[in-house]
């Protein structure tokens, strides 16, 4: 085994066998923690994104917190019913790509795979930012770490998926129902001090900034459109039916609805805390930043251990979203893949039954963005929720049209269309509202990747056609003349004369004759060597070998029809590599001029030196 | 003509053939610049450094600068004497690695080979950072950029080199007799103002740093071992007297006196003209630095046009010294490479009929030292000169040995033995008073670089015996089976399986499976495809080609004795290297781990895509 060999089974584990693929089919009580971290994870942010939005207009637009939470709520519930028609439909799961697809040709297809792709890289981004941000809220002498361990935190998510860590019902199941317990509890006092104290606390106007802008439709839309990072991950639920108990989609749209419900009360009971306790949403790079949920903790529990147990729980959930994309967006990668529209390698099981070249792409992808924008959640939420509100309103047309050729009940399409109209309309709101503050970059980038894919199927098809056989043709007869490159008369170019004669009867041994002083000797230790074989002298005005060789070897392929040339480049092979940087390296600058040249194979036999 | 190829001739030129080496031979006239211009640069400088030592002790110190100088200037005539007799030793020139290896043996011949390479290493430092250190005391704002400017030049002089710049007499002979004019003009300049006001003016305290530490012989000693370098750069005509017209010795030897003379001359009249004008040696770093002689320049002439003129001059001879050592240092590789202490490719003449992996080396070396140093003189000059007296005095020892073996007549060893002693006192004054500040890493550098000689001799030594033929030794008589690597059956192997034909009888086509579901159909498109040639179908339970491959690879090899295997892998070549990224690239790992097989011989046969 070698080093290489060993290092990466330290690192990634031994390889495990195809035959031992299978799907752990998960119950309602660990599949909703493993479909749900990504969506729930989502309260850590969202209202805070809709205070900031409301904070241009001053402390007294506040208010219209609760209000811009009831309507998201509202578009939850609209989405929740009308994804349950898709699990229904998709028992074998798939998503959005499948469904539009299927149902609306492959161009819109690509749309939404393309949007997908993009939403998942942003899920990364937002979800690890978010996650630092709450560590940095309960240790601020972190703060100045924030982009290096945000970029460490998905090196090792890459890491773990590299390895192929199982869904392991139990490792989401505690973080996520430690989550959403505390967040209850977080309600429940804050209900109770409220109930003892029922006067609500004003703002305090010194902690505000200034309103820089009057309360408009416009601000309470750009607002709902923060807020409406909330609905991300919601769709993965009707992703994944296979992976639940049978009835699957019975249980899968049961896990959908449950989800649904703890969303809406956590995200409600935070907006309306947020309010009520006067917190206000702070700039990242503020001395003494804290999260609005660090500062809701704060203010019911003190700073002591529940305070700590909330951000580090905050965390832990947000790692879970960050792994959810990590999971989802090989997957699509592979199922995009198979339809020639990305690399094929990237629909490739490593040896740890894992979509490695996804995983690795997709750290990259988000590993950039958290660098870019400084793992500042402030200023990648106008990026985020544009992609998947696209998946969302097309998966939904795409099921208005497949309920109606189907010819299904009639409140089948119906739902659907309640969706897609409701989704689509949000989809309007976020492009116009976030389009100038960071959205054009996400409409730059589905073109750039639509091209992508076009170009890559381009070539995909071509191949097919290029390659596929002619009934019937068969390989022409050719033969082939050695050509043996000999560097200088010694005993390691023994093998390379022995191999060559084994090759074919035309053998040439070849001289590039650098210094004229030795030729003669090189000549008649040549004649003592292998005297059958003919020795043509090459002359290097220049002292370039590579030069006269290709000249020569132009000649030689041009002498017969169908002939091939065998360059045999003998090579030593020291010991150790470094003694390699003390042998005249030839070999390598006349491989690479020679990999242009049809009818030429070039091959190294190599001697060991020991 | 590739794009690379292009790009190599715009930048370096067209080729030069062999048959256009020669050597110019140069009158006195016009080879005094050319090889004095690292010797007459140094006094740029050697005064400052003089200065900047005795500043330890304070004002009152500084009267000691001429006494040094006067103290190096009997040294310098005694070291030319001496060279002198080098000069019609060795009239076919070498300097002193020739010299020590010739008559003292091969390990002292290293030992002055190494110290003379990191000389020279230190020369373009030195010089480039002096160079710059001239132009900032001009324009005051470029301050900022030293260290910049110093690796731009470095790269510059660089990159002429390994274009070829001939010696072209005229580039050397203007800057440096415009340098000596400008200084001669200087101190002639300086004498008429000290006649008409012939009391000398003392240093402002104010300017002064105060006085550290008293005025002791170990200072004196310190500030004479700075000033010794001056003397670098006086060994170079000795190196090369065969560039001299005939009688070229005598002509060599008259134009090291005249070296000398102007030396002397310029390098005492600084000296006094510091001492009288009262200049002070600044800090690098301090705001408005100026250089001693930018100093005494802008004090005798004013801020006007020849301050300017003398600071550009200044610049151009420390640059031309760089570029002495740039034709030095790849010479002395080429020698020592010669004589196996250093890697063969030193020895290699470029396209350009130059020495350019030594010129490239050196670029590296010396830019390093540059940014490591962040091009300060004074940080660097405690490194410098303990090289270059290391040769001094173990040439001089050879000398004396050559002449006593040779029989030659009495005052011919006297001289040597006059020079060795000089110089070999002078080589433990710099070791000795700069070892703690910095010429330790000379001598750790120095260890380190032979026993990279005696590795590398070593290693060349094993290769020439294991590479010896035995007489009568004849290859013996092997066979070779075919393995042609079938990743899919389509057109593109077509070529594959025609060359696989001409190679061996024995043919074995191998397709690894992967996809368990497809191998029938492989198997069936193969019967058509090439029916007579058996395909083994290896599995692979990890999804790894790699690894099957290699198994099969190690059992067929070992079926019998002498038995060579070839691997042919059919490899497409798509139209941009881009599509290449398309493609499942399976060569490349399993070449890599061929890589240490025996008797096996991997070849790439192509086919093209168009």
């Amino acid at each position: 085994m070698s080093l290489i060999t060993a290092l990466r089974r330290l690192i990634f584990g031994a390889p495990i066998a195809t035959s031992r693929a299978h799907h752990e089919r998960l119950p309602k009580l660990f599949g909703l923690p493993v479909f749900a971290s990504d969506n729930i994870s989502s309260v850590a942010y969202a209202t805070e994104e809709i205070l900031l939005m409301l904070s241009i207009a001053g402390a007294a637009a506040l208010g219209y917190v609760t209000w811009i939470a009831l309507a998201i709520v509202v578009l939850v519930l609209v989405v929740i019913t009308s994804y349950t028609r898709t699990i229904y439909a998709y028992p074998q799961g798939g998503g959005d790509y499948r469904v539009t697809s299927d149902n609306l040709g492959s161009k819109v297809g690509r749309i939404t795979g393309a949007a997908l792709l993009i939403d998942y890289t942003l899920t990364v981004a937002v979800s690890v930012s978010a996650g630092v941000l709450a560590i940095v809220s309960a240790f601020p002498n972190l703060q100045p770490y924030t982009v290096h361990m945000a970029l460490a935190a998905v090196a090792a998510i890459a890491m773990m998926n590299l390895r192929g860590m199982r869904e392991s019902g139990l490792v989401f199941a505690l973080p996520t129902y430690a989550f959403v317990g505390l967040m209850l509890a977080l309600i429940v006092a804050g209900l109770m001090r409220a109930g003892t104290h029922p006067e609500p606390v004003p703002v305090p106007v010194e902690a505000m900034k200034q309103a820089t802008a009057p309360l408009t439709l416009w601000l309470i839309l750009r607002a709902f459109a923060a807020g409406c990072a909330a609905l991300t991950g919601i769709e993965a639920i009707a992703d994944s039916v296979p992976a639940f108990r049978k009835p699957a989609a019975y249980n899968a749209s049961r896990t959908l609805w449950m989800l649904g419900a703890i969303l809406v009360v956590i995200f409600l009971g935070m907006s309306w805390m947020a309010r009520h306790y006067g917190v206000v949403a702070m700039d990242v790079d503020q001395p003494g930043y804290r999260t609005v949920v660090a500062q809701l903790a704060a203010t019911m529990f003190g700073e002591g251990g529940m305070f700590y147990v909330i951000q580090i729980s905050t965390m832990l959930i947000l790692v879970l979203a960050a792994n959810t994309a990590f999971a989802d967006f090989p997957r699509l990668c592979s199922f995009i893949a198979g339809d020639s529209f990305l690399p094929r390698q990237l629909s490739n099981l490593g040896d740890r039954l894992v979509f490695q070249n996804g995983i690795i792409l997709l750290a990259v992808a988000s590993g950039a963005l958290i660098f870019v924008f400084g793992a500042d959640v402030h200023r990648l939420i106008p990026l985020y929720a544009l992609g998947v509100f696209t998946a969302f309103t097309l998966g939904q047309a795409g099921m208005v049209v497949r309920q109606v050729r189907l010819k299904a009940r009639w409140w089948g399409p119906v739902i659907s269309f309640i969706g897609m109209v409701a989704t689509g309309t949000v989809w309007v709101v976020i492009l116009t509202t976030k389009f100038m503050i960071g959205a054009w970059i996400i409409v730059v980038g589905l073109m750039v990747l639509l091209a992508v894919f076009w170009g890559i199927r381009r070539h995909y098809r071509y191949l097919t056609r290029a390659l596929t056989p002619v009934l019937g043709e068969k390989p022409g007869p050719v033969d082939t003349t050695v050509l043996l490159l000999v560097p200088r008369i010694h005993r390691g170019i023994l093998t390379a004369i022995a191999y060559a004669r084994t090759l074919s009867k035309d053998i040439r041994a070849v001289y590039v004759n650098i210094n004229p002083d030795s030729v003669e000797e090189v000549k008649r230790e040549w004649d003592q060597f292998a005297g059958d074989i003919p020795l043509v002298v090459l002359e290097a005005p220049y002292r370039s070998l590579v030069d006269p060789i290709l000249e020569y070897i132009d000649e030689a392929v041009g002498e017969r029809e169908n002939h091939m040339l065998t360059v045999i480049l003998p090579q030593a092979v020291p010991k150790h590599w470094w003694q390699g940087l003390l042998h005249n390296n030839a070999a390598l600058p006349l491989k690479l001029a020679l990999a242009s040249r049809k009818n030429v194979v070039v091959t190294n036999v190599r001697y060991f030196l020991e």
